[in-house]
């Protein structure tokens, strides 16, 4: 997996472009306030545990990290390897795969996928097979990003709830007219903090982390559509066609001339 | 059914952000007032219960205890036991289900579904008749969820309701300014109700509830294939990879090797 | 049809938590306003119609009567009763269900659908026009309860306008500010109006009238099963099974044992 | 088509009420503000436009003068003359169908149904052709709809847009107390206008066009089950079964008996 | 691909009618404020760009532009080609297709859909690999308009986060009341600048892309549906029957007669 650069630009970018903003107008100390960090923060945190598993949410800290990360081979030279491996088996036969496989993680997709040709499963098994552990992966991966989605939702729920806390307190005993805007600043605080983290932190990472499994899944159904093909043992040339249709038209293979 | 920490934990956890935050800001007195709470927690039951029978919102109680619940057994046990059980069959032959049967729970969903292969059905009805079971338990789950969602619908509208009494009350008789502050507060009141009922109460539990009911419907699935695959006589190790597809990439069985 | 007791306890209640909470602040004469609710009570209603025909919102009467009462037999009651029967025509043939039928509404669904058997359809001929039957009213039923969401929708923006009207009628006179606060009550009251007609009247009887729907569905589904089972003469005790897999499972029926 | 009596009561009762509502309040200039009506019904019409062609822009008011018409028959009466017309074509055969067309529009949906059924063409064939016109002019209706339904969307938030305009002017310039009432009003005019626009008036005529073009398509499809069976040379009263299933339960037609 | 005049005439047309808006209410200077516009403007590019990768956000500007223009031939004319072109293949024989191909572009999708004829591939094959590759392009063309319609979302999240940013900073610091009015315009101006950006730019470019492209699939589905009817050697007045299913009815080709 490589660094996502655009993630990592654009996290510390808009939370730069928002700090300088908050400078140009004066003392960042307003902008800061322990309690309402805490019920945003905490409550978030909190309400979040409630919907999912402790589990589940103690895992966030890595799933996370999976947004800054994306899979380190884009799928048009995935494609062309295993164009090139199809040419090869046809020559040399099946079972030199079995060298080819032994040289990589056993455990990626792409082994497995090949192992099950070696093994000599029928394509049609193969392909069901590995349909199905690929729906499983890309269900797992969308629950990933619901969780991030659900947080994008309770924050700015709990930055209203902070707010009205606030307002409560300072509209209940309006003693001094000099307090009133300090402490309709502070009220407001919660509901920034929610919408900062909101829609500069959850949303923006739930929707990287769909994305980059987007790009997995492709990934792996190249390497379901060569192992099916490798497994009939079809011309290389066909499977060059059957990669191009599920690539992006604008990063096709061109193996042959 | 175990405990679910994370409910727990979470619900308990988030109350006392909140209640924490009202106690520094001064008392918490101002955040009390009876007409508002009987407007929105009233108004609430009242009005889901008019989109539901009286009946259902009276088994309500049982529905919110069940999302403090969770299935007292992980998937990937309920898979290993049932491959250990698949093998057993192999050996000694279906007719010894009956003892295995006999020790648990009849009404339970993973008897029932052995229950069937003993009764000598054909593989495909049982697949049939407990697939059309496994639907039906499913919608009921979503209906009751479905019903804390429609609450967390009610309770910010009741607290819109409830503050724009106040406001109408407040506004049309403005004769000394020094209560327009104290009467606002008690305004807002009601719309901080409904936030934090709907936020922090009845909208988490209704995930959770689906959440519980998803594992629950996992575990089963595992229950119908096992049936259904002991009922072919099929190899148990043709059991292992279909019950590894059923279960997320992270969890999987390895009783062979 | 006997009469809802949820949705009468439900609308009386919630109208008079809201009517006590007005009398408890005060008078509730600053709570009406004839112009107001003029623009809410006909602005919904003529918009509602521009969306509709004539002849629908006329009856919109008896539907929203309809939403006061439900199916008076239970699901469960209809599937016993139908298990019976099938018993009953296992032993004396199906030329006596016309006896049975002759004693009912022959319009009901019930009787339509064994009338079809006693003519001598095929069973697959017969589920075929009953499903496609069942679709039509379900389809029906939906547009009725689109209705009340509609007006759902409409009575807020009615409020919102009508706050409007009130507001640029309040801000372009300010000329005595003893004024303002009386003037803005009166603004904010067609909101209220509409935000209570959208949340305690229209939308829960929606929902009420889409759930009613919901279980005569159900029970005209029980109808079918058994009119197709006593037209291909199958043993009642599948028939049992039948119905137990379209009943929710904490509503099965036992004829037998 | 005749004239839609519901969409031209509802247009024109909505629009009486609230400038009676207006005017009961007292002056109406303090409601007309010619560059808010400009922000208002031209940025509505701009970015309407952008979203689609000019072409079809342009066409938009033939399409809101649709939404006054509705179908000149009712599908009953349609029905019943389609299952007299199988009748008679029982009788005297398939080809008497052409003095039938020849009496009427060519270009009607009924008569191109019934002009490939007396072309010969069998009853599958016609049943694909007409089925895949009729999914293409829902379709194309869908699309009209959706212009109107885009335009409810655009004009809130140019009134949005326009409000925001008017308070940045007035708050920029806070000189004299007594213009601050005057020129908020004018400032919430273009919400106002943007609400009623929305609410008033396209969104209940994308409705409505939804509504009749549902109709125009159940009745179409009345006669694209009438030509399939005609071709069949099916039994009349079969015929009658099947629009019945078509027809909604409250308009069936009763040919025989 | 020729220049789409409705996206030029809404695009200016509505800045234009805003900006007027602004003059004709005193000085412009009070809508320009440089920190607003990079919180709004930086920040929607920023957050976008951390939910895509940074090659989609730099080839947007080409995007943009794809908006402003559109197929230059409309899909009748393309079917009038495509049935002339038929029935010229009929008299000629099919590998007269060559010569008509080498004239134009190789690369366009008509001449890949001929070439795939004249290779002789089976017209069920090629039906189903353009088929696919259509899939997949529209796909690709959903994915540019969903960047476009998340910036639509992301800019009045930016312009909230901005106003509360000026409203904390403004109510922190209430020594001077002179300066409250012209602080909250400030604040203000990045909700105006988000909601502009939002409706007046995203929003309708992205409908717009999505109306293209929508197009570019029609015409290609002619393209499709032409090159199987000539691999078949059907009769050329079956395929005006055909491409006339796919036309809008109000645009059918009629080459015959």
């Amino acid at each position: 997996m490589n660094l996502d650069f655009a993630t990592i630009f654009g996290l510390f970018g808009s939370f730069a472009v928002i700090t300088a903003a908050v400078l140009i107008g004066g003392s960042a100390t307003a902008f800061y306030n322990l309690p309402s960090v805490l019920i945003v923060l905490g409550g978030t945190f909190l309400v979040t545990t409630m919907s999912y598993s402790l589990f589940e949410v103690l895992r966030s800290q890595r799933l996370i990290l999976r947004a800054l990360f994306k899979p380190h081979r884009r799928p048009i030279e995935v494609a062309m390897d295993m164009i090139e491996l199809a040419e090869r088996c046809r020559g040399r036969g099946i079972l030199k795969l079995q060298d080819y496989i032994s040289q990589g993680d056993p455990e990626s997709f792409q082994n497995k996928s090949l192992q099950l040709v070696v093994d000599g499963l029928p394509a049609d098994e193969v392909n069901r097979i590995l349909s199905n552990e690929l729906k499983a992966m890309s269900a797992r991966h969308n629950s990933s990003a619901g969780m991030l989605h659900r947080a994008a939702e309770v924050a700015p729920a709990m930055g209203l709830i902070g707010t009205l806390v606030g307002l409560v307190q300072m509209l209940s005993s309006l003693d001094d007219p000099s307090t009133i805007g300090p402490a309709m600043a502070v009220a407001l605080l919660t509901t920034f903090y929610g919408a900062v983290l909101a829609n500069m932190f959850f949303s923006p990472l739930a929707s990287k982390l769909e994305r980059n499994s987007a790009e997995e899944v492709l990934i792996n159904r190249i390497y379901i559509a060569s192992a099916t093909s490798i497994g009939r043992q079809e011309n290389p040339r066909r499977l060059e066609m059957v990669l191009n249709t599920l690539l992006p038209p604008t990063e096709r293979v061109q193996f042959y001339n």
